[in-house]
C-alpha cells in the first residue's frame, strides 16, 4: 500500500494562519519534506516548527538560487526521489509549502515529478497576496474588478504595459527588482495608490506607503496597487 | 473602551480550511456578524457554524442580489450601524467572511464604512482561487508567470482580450455568464487548457475538464485556465 504525498500550504508566515487541516496533517506526520534555499534555514519549516513531531523524519531539499534552472531541477529531482522512496515504503509524506502550494510555490515541481505515479493531495493555504492586502489595508478587488499578479523580475516594458492596463495589481518577489518596479509605478503617476509590504504577518513585517518604502526590498516583499475606481461603498 | 471589528476569512467552504487564528477568534466571539444573500441561509455562517458559541449574539445582514447597487448599499449601511453600536458599547465583533475578506468579499463594504472610526483587524483566509486550483490539480503560476483574475460578468469583448493576453487565468463568479465565458474560451482554442470547478472543497464539489462541464454553473464556480507555457519542471 503506497503512501500519500500531501502538499500543505502553511500561509504567509504567522504560525496561526495555518489551517486546521494543515495543522492536523503536520502534527500526525511521520515524514515531512521542505525546501531550503541555498543551504539556509527553511522558511516553510520555521512556520510549522511547533507542530512537527520531534521524532518525525525530515527530508530537506536544498534548492540553489541560481538564474539557470538546471541546479534547482537537480535538487527537485533528488528530493522527489527521496519522497518517492518513502511513499513506496507505504509512508505518507507531508510537504511543507510557504503560502499556497500552487501559487508561485516550489511544490509544483514535486507535483510535476510525482503526481502521475503517486497519490498526491493539495491543501490550499493563505497566500501572501491576501495577507499583504490585509496588512496594507487595501481591498484587492470587488464586484467586476480585475486583479493582476505580476512577478517583479518581468522586463520593465512589460511591467509598464501590464500595470497600465490593470485595475488592481500585486507585484511580488521584489528583491533586486524593486528600484525598477518603483520607477515604473512612479512614471505612471501611480505611487500614491501603492503600498509596500515586506514579510507580511511576520514580526519583521513592514508596511508603508510606497513613497516612504525602504531603499531595498527582500524577496518576500510585495507592492499592492489599487487604482480606486471602485469606492468600496 | 471601544471594541474591535475583526474581518475574518473563513476559506472556501470546508470548515477545516479555517485558520487557527480565525477559529480562536470565532470561538471566543460574543458578537458575530455575517451577510445573508436575499433572505437565504448564510454561506459564511455555515462554514463557521461549529465554532460559534450557542449564546453569541448574531448580526445578520440581508444583502439583496440586485444589479442596482442602492439596495445592497442600504443593507451594508444598516449592518454597519448595528456593528458600530456594538463596538461603541465596548464589544468586539467578529465578521464572518467567505474566502478572504479583501478578495471579492463583502467585508470591504463594512471596512469602508467603519475603518475610519473604529479599530478593524483583517484576518486573511484561503481564497476560492487557490482552492479551485488545488481541486483542478492545475498549478496557477510559477517563476515569472503572470496571473489574471477575471469576474465572469465582464463584457464578452473584454473577457476575450484579457484571456488572450494572459498566461494563467481564473474566471470567477460564472453563474448566468457561464455560456458566454465558455464560448470565449472555445473561440480562442483554449478549452483543452481549462478546468471547471464548482463549490471547491465542499461536499457538492464538481471538477471537470471544461469540455465536460455541466450546462449551467452557480455563482460559486470558477474556470482555471493555464496555458502551460511553463512545464513546471
Amino acid at each position: 500500500m503506497s503512501g500519500t504525498l500531501y502538499g500543505v500550504g502553511l500561509g504567509p508566515g504567522a504560525p496561526d494562519l495555518i489551517t486546521l487541516r494543515a495543522a492536523r496533517l503536520i502534527e500526525a506526520a511521520r515524514v515531512v519534506a521542505y525546501p531550503t534555499l541555498a543551504g539556509g534555514a527553511s522558511f516553510a519549516r520555521s512556520i510549522a516548527a511547533e507542530l512537527i513531531a520531534p521524532d518525525a523524519r525530515e527530508i530537506a531539499m536544498d534548492v540553489p538560487m541560481t538564474v539557470e534552472r538546471a541546479p534547482a531541477q537537480a535538487a527537485y529531482d533528488a528530493g522527489a526521489a527521496q519522497i518517492a522512496e518513502a511513499l513506496e515504503a507505504g509512508e505518507d509524506v507531508v510537504c511543507l509549502c510557504e503560502g499556497d502550494p500552487f501559487f508561485y510555490g516550489s511544490f509544483m515541481y514535486l507535483f510535476a515529478r510525482l503526481a502521475d505515479r503517486h497519490r498526491v493531495e493539495i491543501v490550499p493555504g493563505v497566500t501572501s497576496l491576501t495577507a499583504a492586502a490585509a496588512a496594507a489595508r487595501r481591498p484587492l478587488a470587488a464586484r467586476n474588478e480585475r486583479l493582476t499578479v505580476l512577478p517583479g523580475p518581468l522586463p520593465e516594458a512589460e511591467l509598464r504595459a501590464r500595470i497600465e492596463g490593470a485595475e488592481s495589481v500585486a507585484i511580488m518577489k521584489l528583491g533586486r527588482h524593486f528600484p525598477k518596479v518603483r520607477a515604473v509605478i512612479d512614471s505612471l503617476g501611480l505611487t500614491s495608490h501603492a503600498t509596500y509590504v515586506e514579510r507580511a504577518t511576520l514580526e519583521a513585517e513592514i508596511v508603508r506607503p510606497l513613497s516612504e518604502a525602504p531603499d531595498t526590498a527582500p524577496y518576500f516583499s510585495m507592492i499592492i496597487l489599487t487604482k480606486g475606481a471602485d469606492p468600496w461603498l
